[in-house]
């Protein structure tokens, strides 16, 4: 484990619900506390895995109150002081925008890498060695994202628009970014892949503390001088945080920047998923059996992930199964048996049990909204 | 409640442990201990409901010792020296024939009918008028049956092939037995249907207590001896019972008394069926369900149970369901949700849970064939 740069921050922020892989993720217990994957680490401590040979102790998480005793339990590494707790959900850009602000308290001159606490990476030496790349390009003061290469049209994700390279030396797969486009329909999302000029938006960003907030202050000066109050004066938080705008981070800063010429984009061609839901879940984990499948036959890997003629387990699912595939997660260590189900998402915890299939997994959310408007937000 | 024939006995062998209703049926609870149906009362409960007006308190059941504080607690109008409690399971001809000469002792002219506790039936002032023909015909001397009028080509059932008339008084729907055919294959069954001669067998006879048993003992000399040893010495059972033949009741007697021209039939056009699975509980529900709306129009109820576009519940199952039919049962009281299932069928119990298909309802045995070799009988 190495950190060789000095002046470079991680900054995670551990947000969002996670609705649409309810009921194993709650609002009480997002998606970022869970081991989806099965590696015996949950999504926030894989994200910390992966980034503390780029940042060491340089780490800090964002995340909301009720969530900070879980993170630290989980996180320990995390230094207690680098646990920052929203008051409440004000979007990301006051989440990014408040660590971007506490790290230019320390260090002028320092950059921030921000990554998401429930995304899931692969091949991740090659991960590190982008991000690198992309620090390079941020000294050079540039906004940072990287690109995630698609795979398949899809309409889940905003795009990033490519330009000619950069030429920044040490960063060899950097490029100007045109603009940042909207989650398309099918038909434009087919266009975007066509043309190889677009890159999916994994929401990573990598600039200079100070660079992201002066940037900021150009078109939002309330907002970032309400962060930069907030980080020189910690005791301002409460009375600070519920009058900040609610932005996003793209909107509030990568898009108009962009227009201003001052975004780079690093190509990243490493496996990356947000795990938006069951289906996206299924396939990550029938990729992974794929992988070590074709590790223990020593053979190729390139085939991994077409194909789910499996049914994969979250958790310590006790499962029995006849001809089916999909996937079970299990939290109550009962017998859970499947006869004949097709892409078949079974999700069973102590309060709550969903059926579905893949094909079907959006509509999760319906039905959190539904409990949700009926009161039952025990359950949600 | 009338009860005009003091002669006539009801005998209701509660035994099976309906495996394809698994995980709510039970080796320790068995199908005839559950309320299926939702109706508030179990099958053994609907059961008596159904035969007391016939038998009054005229009523043996014939159990597994394990079942019989159960039984006991759910038919306590069934008097406790009536509950014969078997040490073993030996087969439906030792159970019945123990009844047979149970009731015999008593009065040996009685009539006894003997009804499975886990069939559901129809029009049951309909069903018994039919018996009260069946007892007319058994007063004659005859071994009668009661055959159920066909729906579909059924594999699942044995059939019994009607002759003539009888024109006994009374029974204007008795017919001569030609004889008992095994489960039939598909085409075999569709054969059947199409000579109008077949009707199915529900295992439902009546006869006098003491012509089945010399009928008996024309074939089964020992067991039939065995039997009327254990009715006058209730003390002989555990020394007796082991060494009884193990034998059903339909190759004990009703083959070869049909045979030799002794078996009756009445046609028996009331909606019946044994909850063989999920599949055919499912399509109960769904009837249940259309004829409770046709009833709510003041409609018509033909066309009842040939459709099945809701999603049923059985026990107090708290669903949220999106575009799902099928069936799903509870006994946990989680809230379970189902989105986008088609014929679904889910079976939520504290230790166990079941996912499939009324088109795999049949394969549920295999799962519980599986715990048992892998000896998980706690869960069987």
């Amino acid at each position: 484990m190495t950190n060789t740069q000095d002046d470079f921050w991680c900054v995670i922020p551990a947000g969002g619900a996670g609705t649409r892989l309810w009921p194993l993720s709650r609002s009480g217990a997002p998606k970022f506390l869970h081991d989806l994957m099965g590696t015996g680490r949950t999504l926030i401590q894989s994200t910390v895995d992966r980034l503390e040979p780029l940042a060491g102790d340089h780490l800090l998480v964002v995340t909301g109150r009720r969530h900070v005793e879980a993170v630290a339990e989980q996180v320990p590494q995390v230094a207690r002081g680098r646990l920052l707790a929203e008051p409440s959900p004000r979007d990301s850009m006051a989440a990014i925008g408040w660590a971007a602000a506490v790290v230019e308290q320390q260090d002028p001159d320092a950059i921030i890498g921000s990554f998401a606490a429930d995304h899931v990476i692969g091949e991740e030496a090659r991960f590190r060695e982008l991000v690198e790349q992309a620090v390079a390009v941020a000294r050079e003061g540039y906004v940072v994202t990287l690109g995630i290469e698609p795979t398949y049209p899809a309409t889940g994700f905003g795009y990033i628009r490519e330009g000619d390279a950069l030429g920044v030396e040490g960063a060899p797969d950097a490029h100007a970014v045109v603009e940042f486009v909207e989650k398309p329909d099918l038909p434009t999302a087919e266009k975007y892949l066509a043309t190889g000029e677009y890159r999916w938006n994994a929401g990573m960003f990598v600039v200079k503390a100070k660079v992201l907030l002066d940037l900021l202050a150009t078109w939002h000066p309330e907002l970032t001088a309400g962060l930069r109050r907030i980080a020189a004066d910690p005791s301002r938080l409460d009375e600070e945080w519920d009058s900040l705008e609610r932005i996003a981070i793209d909107h509030a800063v990568a898009e108009p920047a962009a227009a201003a010429g001052r975004v780079a984009v690093v190509r990243c061609d490493v496996p990356w998923d947000d795990i938006g839901d069951f289906h996206s879940l299924a396939g990550l984990l029938a990729t992974a059996s794929a992988v070590d499948d074709a590790r223990a036959d020593g053979g190729s890997t390139s085939d991994a992930g077409t194909g789910d003629t499996a049914l994969h387990t979250v958790g310590t699912a006790d499962v029995v199964s006849v001809d089916s595939t999909g996937i079970v997660a299990s939290r109550t260590g009962r017998l859970v048996s499947v006869i004949g189900m097709d892409d078949v998402v079974v999700v069973d915890t102590p309060d709550a049990l969903l059926v579905t299939t893949r094909g079907r997994a959006q509509h999760v959310k319906g039905v959190v909204d539904t409990l949700k408007a009926s009161g039952r937000t025990d359950l949600t």
